[in-house]
């Protein structure tokens, strides 16, 4: 399963892409990000944003893709320019059929750490060790971008092992006659 | 000059075109609402989104599109799909090179009816007199549309000579020699 992770945002847009299966050893596809200058107008910043995430998923051609979930609660600052990116990245992944996951950052820290409340250091750390990268990948954004697309897998893998332990479990109760 | 006006939502996205110019009546060109399901998926709804204005930016082919500015301090259950929508009516329009203007609902509220307060029925009333209709607009995000398109008819118009006074005192200023 091929997962291209986006941690969403205007100036930097964090992109992953990431290959592998639960319990098997994952593999790095791609990683870096699409950047926007902050002095260029909102519309010329979306569509740069569009070109380069369809141009991505052209390249990586991923089974599923896997967003951050933005809150309001964060930087209010910058919270609706992230909303925006994110939406495209979904919009980008919908036009062209593909899952889209939305998963939040603690899910993704617990996901990658074991802790919800993991710093970005350690999640850098995690990642390149699952990924057996040589160094950390920069800046943090491209990280957490395969957090997501590892996240993503992961708990893709387990949703997937569920449904096939409950329908065992269905047609063991309602056996074909 | 055509402007088409965009109140963002995912349930209710309201799109109104007007035609005119300061000082002089102005004329309705389109008014309705796109429409997508809270049961939907949001990449099937942002989808939705996107084709519904763009079908409106064939039809209507406005000189520059106004969207309402959103903020995070509105309703934080449905701030982040607005502003996805918001971000989607931008993108739609900075793809074909047309402008993009953001106004703050006060601005509107304010151009409209004098008021930065005005609630949505003394909006809705002031729409249907500005465009002399028989009955007002409705829903209610229909009718903000056309008053984002009106505010910015009115305020364009007020930049436009505002430029043109300035360059005609630069030029007195500084005469050809």
């Amino acid at each position: 399963m091929r997962v291209m992770g986006v941690d969403p945002g205007l100036t930097r847009c964090g992109l992953g892409a990431v290959e592998g299966r639960p319990g098997a050893p994952l593999s790095l596809v791609a990683v870096g990000v699409v950047r926007t200058g902050a002095d260029e107008e909102l519309g010329t910043r979306l569509v740069g944003i569009e070109a380069g995430i369809e141009s991505w998923l052209d390249e990586v051609r991923p089974d599923a893709v896997a967003v951050e979930r933005v809150f309001s609660q964060h930087n209010v600052r910058t919270v609706m320019g992230t909303a925006q990116a994110a939406g495209i990245a979904v919009l980008c992944a919908a036009r062209r059929g593909l899952p889209v996951a939305l998963h939040t950052p603690s899910e993704v820290k617990a996901a990658i750490t074991g802790s919800g409340t993991a710093d970005k250091k350690q999640i850098g750390a995690m990642v390149t060790r699952l990924l057996r990268l040589s160094e950390m990948p920069k800046p943090a954004d491209a990280a957490d971008a395969l957090a997501l697309a590892i996240c993503h897998v992961w708990r893709g893998g387990a949703q997937h092992r569920l449904s096939e332990a409950l329908a065992r479990a269905t047609s063991r109760r309602n056996p074909a006659r």
